[in-house]
């Protein structure tokens, strides 16, 4: 089907990542990388990274119902997830040492590394769910 | 413990889907979406979306062993998921219309809407791996 240009989007706004025990998952999120949560339930804990994005941790089995919202609010559609998901964080050249001593020292072990052809390094460690993280550092892709 | 301020997070830079078929999940994300990859394999497909964010297809069960890169690059972990999973796509408001009636050329359904406090819509859809994908217009979060 021939359909016109798509308008503009901005970003990817929210990631989510699905975990068994949100006390454990937030003590890592909160305390090794340092995030604030900027909205936190039963169900969802939200956090900002950087100036325009979110991540989502999401109590697993929490959000397979359908949620009705007050009023005229409307729905939120059931997801869930399974399974070690993987995730990369953007950090400047200059703060991957800080990272990884950051790491170090709350005992979260360094998985593996990769040196991209373009200049790139990137860092994998794994949250309290198996969840592949990564640092990643500019020039990994075009838009980073 | 305690531990100096983190070192600063520039976002989100990956978050990632698992497909069952990637010829399917690319028509939708390039046909509909108007995605262009950025990298492309059999196992992975890189999408970027806007300035500073990639949402990266990854064929389910093509990334569960280390991938060893060629001479001194390094290795890339396994991960995996499934499920369906959750992303938001960060669109402004005067361009949600556009979206919309580009779902609906496409025939695909908009399985729910959310009017957030703050004023900002989720529209709510699935891709052809039942992973639940979201356009949201800004205000639904502090960075967005």
């Amino acid at each position: 089907m021939d359909s016109p240009a798509p308008p503009p989007l901005a970003g990817v706004l929210e990631t989510a990542l699905y975990v068994d025990d949100m006390a454990r998952a937030r003590a890592f999120y909160e305390t090794v990388l340092g995030l604030a949560p900027m909205f936190e339930d039963a169900r969802l804990t939200a956090y900002p990274v950087g100036p325009r994005s979110a991540l989502l941790l999401f109590l697993r089995g929490a959000t397979t119902e359908t949620v009705h919202l007050p009023g005229d609010m409307g729905e939120i559609p059931p997801h869930d997830g399974a399974g070690p998901l993987h995730c990369a964080l953007a950090v400047a050249e200059a703060d991957l040492p800080g990272w990884e001593a950051r790491l170090a020292a709350h005992g979260v072990a360094v998985e593996a590394r990769t040196h991209w052809p373009r200049g790139s390094t990137s860092v994998y460690f794994r949250d309290p769910d198996g969840h592949l993280m990564e640092f990643a550092t500019p020039k990994l892709w075009p838009v980073w």
